[in-house]
């Protein structure tokens, strides 16, 4: 297969967890015998400093005509406290989520065996521990209306969502829930919200063509806690784009590192990987980050293209990787390997 | 002192657990020799049922008048998961802070040595964690207009905050800061919302005249994850209210049992304690519901008064009764004790 890769490292440890992956992406096409070409392009804190503008056109152009985006990571502490600043890093990665339409974001979390101990949930609660939440990812209160008043003494966000918008988003993960325990679990706050009861609504009609998925609903705050207390009950969560936003963070405890968790961002057209965390900034340059998660977010981009041996074959290197403790110190506390140790030897096991 | 409380069981456990506490209350009114008058008051769904309004009138009268409320709680499941109901319980609890002008709910939440044992959390995570979330409560997505369009194709929700809301909440966060380890977090999320951003700004600003408190920042979804990770960090945590519904739901983990979590709203003039658990229908009528969370909202109740003494008998007895075991199912799995039995028990140690 022929694949036109884009490569957006971005910000903080964004470059060298995505080298990683380019570099096992490249492993794959040698042994399986793919061609997939790879350009790089800025986006977010880096472009603003060198064009001013977090998404490039030139960057936006890229990724329409490539095949899939390998996205890095996004965010530099300068503009985080900085309540004025105009242009920001994170709008670079919500303009490209609307530019290209990636409106779900799919983040699998699961408890290895190996890592159980790493996390700060007891064992019992998270043996076994295997989830996939399916966040919006283009509406919502990220993408309504926001302002200040003239005398700066208010500010507003507006959250709406649209029938359609829920529609293709419930297709998607009552999909993906057949394909898994058949349980689809829609995250809301019915009880206050006007949006969330639309997103009841609407989940509960689309579920009678699904008359083999159960669907059940919680309210988000109760699923907060749910999500410690007792995370093996959920197959495939269905959430608006805020509170997938926060559950999916959360989550990533029960994997005992969020250098752990990849994401797909699918649309019609488009497709982008990348790991649910950050730049990180405070891990910049060190060789400490974990490049997993950015390679996982490969592995989600092979099977995206229906190259499901390929995936399973860099999944199954991550497993035994973890197994041997070939692992960042976020995970290997003792021992040690750098983010470009772990890449080479994931690169090693697919060659 | 003489104290009129205006108590509003609601629904589904919360008449049971009011129940307990007014025990407890009238236990501390006999020995320290205090008049507490008790009157009674419909909301919510049960109000619903009787009047066709969460919130009647005479309910807010009477609540006006007194010196402080009880609450118990709120919410039926007849209403969740119908989208379309015009009236619901929850409107009760959101009209009763709103025409109270409780802005400010004040969640403390510790680990209990004895219940470290109960929490999802492994031993050494949450040992020592004590912090108390302050949580805006009158303002935000909760309060803003919320409408569905006229072709019922898509809904909106509004999020408003004005300088003057985080103001006065943000003076209550330092201060009670500098009462306990001087550092505040103020959670939000101003790398994409512009509310987020009034709050930064606002903050910060109000910070320099708490120069003894350590003041910082994270973003809302990160605050999910290291609330799990590194519980101890926190002390104060400062935020709005969407985003202090979840976070306190969440943090309830630590301590072992949602069941113990009490809250104070207090505004300029009027004072509400309700325990930060819900209506909990499954339970209702079966004596397992944990009266606890109550009866440490009835000792917020008494603090607030300065009845220093008296909150403090309050909540050496829970810590005895947790330390004896004579606890709820939630705490005690092998031979527990009914609500009831638990509220005697109190009354007991109290009286
Ligand atoms: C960087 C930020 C804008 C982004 C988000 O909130 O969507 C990030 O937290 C994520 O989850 O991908
Ligand atoms: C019942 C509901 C409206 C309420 C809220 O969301 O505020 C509850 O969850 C709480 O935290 O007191």
């Amino acid at each position: 297969m022929k694949l036109k890769i884009a490569v957006l490292p971005g910000d903080g440890i964004g470059p060298e967890i995505t080298q990683q992956s380019v570099k096992v992406l490249k492993a794959v096409a040698d042994r399986f015998d793919h061609h997939f070409q790879f350009e790089d392009a800025l986006v977010g804190a880096a472009a603003i400093d060198l064009l001013n503008n977090p998404l490039p056109e030139a960057t936006l152009e890229l990724c329409k005509k490539s095949d899939a985006v390998l996205f890095g990571a996004i965010g530099h502490p300068k503009y985080d406290n900085n309540p004025d600043a105009k242009v920001r890093p994170e709008q670079g990665l919500l303009q490209l989520r609307k530019g290209l339409g990636l409106f779900a974001n799919i983040r699998p979390v699961k408890a290895y065996d190996k890592l159980i101990e790493q996390s700060p949930l007891k064992a019992d609660r998270i043996t076994g521990a295997d989830m996939v939440i399916y966040r919006e990812l283009t509406g919502g209160i990220y993408f309504g209306d926001k302002f200040t008043a003239e005398d700066g003494q208010s500010a507003t966000d507006v959250c709406t969502y649209s029938v359609e918008e829920i529609s293709r988003m419930a297709h998607l993960a009552f999909k993906a829930a057949q394909q898994r325990s058949k349980k689809l679990t829609l995250v809301d706050k019915a009880n206050v919200l006007e949006t969330s009861r639309l997103w009841r609504k609407t989940v509960t009609k689309i579920g009678e063509e699904y008359p083999d998925v159960a669907l059940d609903f919680l309210f988000v705050d109760n699923a907060a806690m749910q999500m410690i207390l007792n995370p093996t009950q959920f197959d495939v969560i269905l959430t608006e784009n805020m509170f997938g936003d926060i559950l999916s963070d959360e989550a990533s405890v029960i994997g005992g590192s969020i250098g752990l968790l990849a994401s797909a961002s699918v649309g019609k057209e488009n497709a982008m990987f990348e790991p649910i965390h950050g730049s990180y900034p405070q891990a910049t340059g060190k060789g400490i980050a974990n490049p997993v998660a950015s390679i996982l977010s490969a592995a989600m981009l092979l099977e995206h293209f229906g190259l499901v041996e390929e995936a399973e074959a860099v999944k199954k290197a991550v497993e035994l990787s973890i197994k041997l403790n070939v692992c960042t110190i976020d995970i290997n506390k003792d021992n040690h390997y750098t983010t470009e140790k772990v890449g080479d030897f994931l690169e090693g096991l697919i060659s």
